[in-house]
C-alpha cells in the first residue's frame, strides 16, 4: 500500500491519535512530531519528555527542539519542528493523515515541502491485529465482561417498589450508582471506565446518553462498557440491553430483533467480506422483523449507526462494519453492535467484540445475552 | 479580537478540541461540524447524536447529514458536512484554528471556500473564566485536593522495613496502589484520575513519567493529581512532592528552591503582568540558589517546562505561564507548577491552581505543602 520512499509525518498527542504510540511506544501527553520513513522513525519532543521518549522509544532517534539547533521563537511552534526534522534528514515531500494540522502544513508548503495526503488512515497497518494486540485486547475485554456482570447483578438482585423504582437495601438506585460500580470493577483490572452508560427508557434511546438518575423496573436499560487498559493503552467494548421484571411483547419483540441482526452479521463474517454486505444483512433483518431502519420524519428512531468499529488502540478504528468501503480481514478485531432506537420506547443495543479468524469470527470474551432479569 | 463577521469553523471530537462543548453545551463523541458566527452556532451530527445534540445544546441549531440534503457518498466525509452547512447559510470564508483539519481544509478550497487561519486559539474567550467556570474547576481541584491528602496519608503512616521499603500492615506499597486509591477518592467525587503521578526516586525526573513499583524512604515523590469532572467536563491540578523519613541536605535545598520559585511566581502574578516575565523570575529564583536552569549536555536536567498552563474544559489552556508571548488577566485560572529534575536525584515539583483577580490572586483550594512526612 505504502512504498518504503512514503515520509509518513505526524503531529499530535494520544488524545488525538495513537498513531505514535502504535509506531514509536511512546504515549505523549501533549502534541509532538513524529516521522517514518522506512524502518526510520524519530521524534522532536518537548524538553521534559526526553527522558521519558528515550526510554519509552528504544528503536526510536529522540530529539529536543534544541537538539535540531532551534532557539528562540523557533524553538516552539510544530511547524518549526517538522522543518527541523526533515531539513536533518534532506527530506522534501511527505505524506499526513487528512486529520493533520492545517496551520502546520500550510507553514511546510511555505518552505517548499511537498504534502500528499494518505487515503484513508496513514498507519492502516493498524488494521490487523498482532497476536500480542489480540491479547492485550481480550484482557480489557474480559475486564469489560466482569464490569458487565456485576452491573447486571446489581440490578438484578434490586427489589421493585410501589412506585416501580429499583431499591437496593431500601436505597432506590441510580444510574450513576451502576456507572461508579463498573467503574470500580474496571479500576481494579487497571482500565479507565469513561463514558460508561447506564441508561433507562427513554434515555436509552440515544445511543451516546450516559444515563443518569432512578432506575425503574419495565424499562430497557442499555449497559455499554467500554474500558481502556491503562498501561497498555488498548480498549475493550461490550454492551448488554436488560430489563428488570417483564418485558412487554414490544420490548420482547425489539431485543429479538436486535438479537437477530447481530446472528444475521456474525453469519456472514469471515475475511474477504465486505462491512457494507454484512450492514445490509442487519439492516434487512430489521426490516424482515417489522423494524424500519430509518424514519423520514424522526432521525432519532430506528437504526440509527453502523454495525461495528474496529477497536485497538483507539476506541473507534478501521475498518468498520458500515455502508464504508472496506472489507474485513483476518486479524481485525470488531465490534458488532446492532441496536434500535425509538425516543418513546428507548433504547435496544446488543454488542459483542469479536476477531476476525480464517474461518470465520471467534469471541474475544463471551458475554451471555438476556433481556429479562 | 473577532468581528461579528467572522465565521468560525470547527471540525472534530470531545477529545481534540474542547471547543464545541465550550459553545454548545454538547460534548461529542466522535467528530462533528460547528459554526459559530456572531450569534448563530450550527452543529452537524450523525443522526445517531441527533437526540442527545439537541437536547444539550439549546442554543444551537442541530442538523444531520440527511437534513442538510446529503445523501449516498456525500453524507460521509466531514467536508461535506461542512458544505452543505456553509451552503445552507450561503457562508463563503471561514476562520479555523491552527488545528483545523488539513484534508477537509483542502476540499473546502476545492470548493472555493476562503479559510483563514486564527492567530491562536479560534475561541480566545476560553481564556477568562466565567464565575461558574471558576466554580466548576474549583469543584474538581477540592477532589483533587482531597486525593492528595489521602495518599500523602498512605505515605506518611508507612512503616520503613530494612530494605527501605515502605510498608503498610505489612504489604510494600506501590506507586499503583497509591494511584488506585487516589483514583478512587476521585471517582467518589466523581471525576476522573487518568495520568494520576505518583513517581518515586528517579522515575520522578521524567515529568510524565506516572510511576511504578515500590515506593522507598529517602527518595523524592511527586505525586501529581489532575481530575476531570465527569459531568462539567472542567479540571483541577494539583502536585505535592514529599519524602518519607529523613532528607539529604541536597534534597531540602531542591525543594526549598522549588518552594521559593513558586513564591517568586506567586509574588508578581497580577492582572496585565506577562507570563514570559514570571516565568524569568522563576528561572531566576532557581540561578540564585544555585540550581541552573538548563544543562547543555543533558536536556533531561534542570527547569525543563514552563512555569504554568491555564486549566477549563483542558487541562493545557491558554494563557501559559512560560516564554511565549500573552499577558494574564483577571479571571484566568493558572497553575504555578515550577519544577526541578535531575536524573540521579529525580523530581521536586509544587503546584497551585489560581485564580488571578483584580489585586493579584487567589487559591482555587489551599492545600499545605510539606516535604518531610
Amino acid at each position: 500500500m505504502l512504498n518504503a520512499d512514503v515520509h509518513r509525518l505526524v503531529v499530535g498527542s494520544s488524545n488525538e491519535t495513537p498513531d505514535i504510540e502504535y509506531i514509536t511506544g511512546f504515549r505523549p501527553v501533549d502534541a509532538v512530531v513524529m516521522l517514518k520513513s522506512g524502518r526510520r522513525q524519530a521524534l522532536v519532543v518537548p524538553a521534559l519528555e526526553y527522558g521519558r521518549a528515550v526510554k519509552e522509544a528504544p528503536g526510536t532517534q529522540v530529539f529536543t527542539p534544541e537538539m535540531l539547533g532551534l532557539a528562540g521563537i523557533k524553538r516552539r511552534g510544530f511547524s518549526q519542528w517538522a522543518l527541523g526534522l526533515l531539513k536533518k534528514y534532506g527530506i522534501r515531500n511527505v505524506t499526513v493523515a487528512p486529520t493533520f494540522y492545517y496551520g502546520v502544513a500550510e507553514k511546510l508548503k511555505q518552505s517548499r515541502i511537498k504534502i500528499a495526503v494518505s487515503e484513508g488512515e496513514l498507519f492502516p497497518e493498524r488494521r490487523v491485529k498482532t497476536a500480542d494486540e489480540i491479547r492485550k485486547i481480550a484482557e480489557s475485554q474480559q475486564a469489560a465482561v466482569i464490569a458487565m456482570r456485576q452491573a447486571i447483578a446489581l440490578i438484578s438482585r434490586a427489589e421493585i417498589d410501589h412506585g416501580g423504582c429499583l431499591r437496593v437495601r431500601g436505597i432506590r438506585i441510580t444510574s450513576e450508582m451502576v456507572i461508579d460500580s463498573v467503574v470500580k470493577v474496571l479500576l481494579d483490572h487497571h482500565c479507565t471506565g469513561k463514558g460508561t452508560i447506564v441508561a433507562g427508557g427513554r434515555q436509552g434511546a440515544d445511543p451516546h446518553d450516559t444515563g443518569h438518575g432512578r432506575l425503574k423496573a419495565g424499562e430497557l436499560i442499555v449497559i455499554d462498557i467500554f474500558p481502556q487498559n491503562i498501561a497498555t493503552g488498548y480498549w475493550g467494548d461490550i454492551t448488554r440491553t436488560v430489563l428488570r421484571g417483564k418485558a412487554s411483547p414490544l420490548q420482547k419483540r425489539t431485543y429479538t430483533a436486535v438479537r437477530s441482526a447481530q446472528a444475521a452479521a456474525l453469519a456472514l463474517l469471515k475475511p474477504g467480506i465486505s462491512g457494507r454486505r454484512i450492514h445490509q444483512a442487519v439492516c434487512a433483518e430489521f426490516v424482515k422483523r417489522g423494524f424500519p431502519v430509518s424514519f423520514p420524519d424522526d432521525p432519532r428512531k430506528g437504526y440509527t449507526h453502523g454495525t461495528g468499529h474496529s477497536v485497538g488502540l483507539a476506541i473507534h478504528e478501521n475498518p468498520g462494519i458500515s455502508p464504508a468501503p472496506g472489507r474485513l480481514r483476518k486479524g481485525n478485531v470488531v465490534t458488532v453492535e446492532p441496536g434500535y432506537y425509538d425516543p418513546e420506547l428507548g433504547g435496544c443495543r446488543i454488542e459483542d467484540t469479536v476477531v476476525v479468524t480464517e474461518q470465520g469470527w471467534k469471541y474475544l470474551v463471551p458475554c451471555e445475552k438476556r433481556l429479562e432479569i
